[in-house]
């Protein structure tokens, strides 16, 4: 994996207080042995997921009323997870952040999927394209008003990640409005809508739902990642990019039952586009979101 | 009702820069006919709900898709009204504000109210206490949508209103944590659950349910008027309570099929409590929000 992502490699030039024992070094990588550079990625993307869900833990205690917060606390963890989380953190920490920066965005984008995953799977009696089965922990009712919870929840903890000592309103403002629209009635949504009136079978049906819900999902963590650390506009809108190459293979995988050879074209072209978009970010250590690509394409 | 509140009534200090038509002069009208203050007032809200109702259209046009938006515009426009964003724009120009600085929030109110609204009567199989019967102008999955698209919908609207010529950034961020605060698990979503678990006949229940739904949307509203029209804080806390009160009210008028002696017991509690927040509110002219207490009484 090292030797194939070595032509992205450049001179990092984050200037980091301290040492990063989870972000490898860029200079020292491509000398070392493949294994240790693929065990290193994966110690990175580790410790990112850890620190998010501790984040969550600890925002979300089962407290009082007991009956709201005990199905909110395993709704949000029984959820499968995404890559959006963990790609607002690299990013942000790509362009030269610190991941205490994105971790409220980081932890409102989990939150946000998981009332998403929890109100698609309600048993409604017109669901046309039946979900597979998941384990309801609890009753219809009771998932639906959690997902209702959830939501406002993860706007509170990003309106409250304010720090006046940082002078970051304006950035937190602004990755509201990016996750509203994402997760809102032109993204997610929008894609759950052509969900419910399509047919599995046509591939550009596939790709196009897959861009609205996963795309928009990870294409926004990458671009809030981007404005909390502090990236350039250009920085911005190729890592949003980016990211919705990668949340679309991600919804591509999990739409993919066998091998399709339609799909696993898809996935191949859409790889290509999203390296092409982390081939122009002068100075940044592209090599541990690039990881994204290829672990994903591994899969298909 | 002018002769009754007129022991609330202290001279203006609000400077507007432009003679509102809206708002009723206090020092004139104590000396005229009832019948035209009360018009006046009734004027007065009238055209709050006019002006909130306009900006929500420009603000959800039918635009693509229009698979989305169309019953976007109708579920939002088919809920039935709330005094919450009325009294957040009331409030606000209370404390020497201008309505647009509460508009967007007032608007936001609505679109949660109207969310709420929809999932609450979707058909589910599991509802002890099923709702009244209302008109539903698609099946429960677009439903669901709809409402799970209108709540990032509302916060968009809110982030969005923020105007660098106002400085007004750090405002909007306490109203947006104080709407997620009342529309979520400690506040409107509580409600429901407690309702989900109640009998409608126990009085001290009723209270309590109407107290997180109505009350804690409502108390919103006040409190989201004073803090965007740069009210004290010990205004915004004042009229927070008296907004709960309003609410309650609401709520209970909602609940009560007939004349229940309990219940109007309550509503007299509640109108006395609501009153007296608004006894120390020096020069502010309280006639329009206070006769919301009176107008909610007079149909119990």
């Amino acid at each position: 994996m090292a030797r194939a992502l070595s032509h992205f490699h450049g001179k990092s030039t984050l200037s980091l207080s301290k040492p990063n024992p989870y972000r490898p070094s860029s200079s020292s990588s491509t000398f070392r042995p493949m294994m240790v550079a693929m065990a290193q990625t994966i110690s990175y993307w580790a410790s990112i997921e850890a620190d998010v869900e501790a984040h969550l833990k600890t925002a979300i205690p089962i407290r009082r009323p007991v009956a709201v917060f005990e199905p909110m606390h395993h709704l949000v963890f029984a959820a499968p997870k995404t890559k959006a989380p963990a790609l607002c953190i690299a990013v942000c920490e790509l362009v030269g952040g610190d991941r205490a920066q994105a971790m409220a965005a980081a932890s409102a984008l989990h939150l946000m999927h998981s009332a998403a995953h929890t109100h698609e799977h309600l048993p409604l009696t017109d669901r046309p394209n039946p979900k597979p089965m998941v384990h309801h922990a609890y009753g219809p009712n009771i998932e639906l008003l959690t997902g209702d919870g959830i939501l406002p929840f993860g706007f509170e903890l990003l309106a409250r990640s304010v720090d006046p000592g940082q002078d970051n309103a304006k950035r937190v403002l602004r990755v509201i409005v990016e996750i509203t629209r994402a997760i809102g009635s032109q993204g997610m949504i929008h894609g759950q809508y052509q969900e419910l009136q399509g047919v599995q079978s046509n591939e550009w049906w596939v790709e196009n739902v897959c861009k609205k819900k996963e795309g928009e999902l990870h294409a926004c963590g990458a671009a809030c990642g981007a404005i909390l650390g502090g990236g350039s506009e250009e920085e911005i809108e190729k890592l949003r990019k980016f990211g919705l190459y990668v949340g679309m293979i991600e919804g591509i995988l999990n739409v993919v039952a066998g091998n399709k050879k339609g799909l696993m074209e898809i996935g191949d072209r859409l790889r290509v586009m999203a390296m092409k978009e982390l081939e122009n970010l002068n100075g940044r250590n592209v090599e541990p979101i690039s990881s994204l690509v290829e672990a994903s394409l591994c899969n298909v």
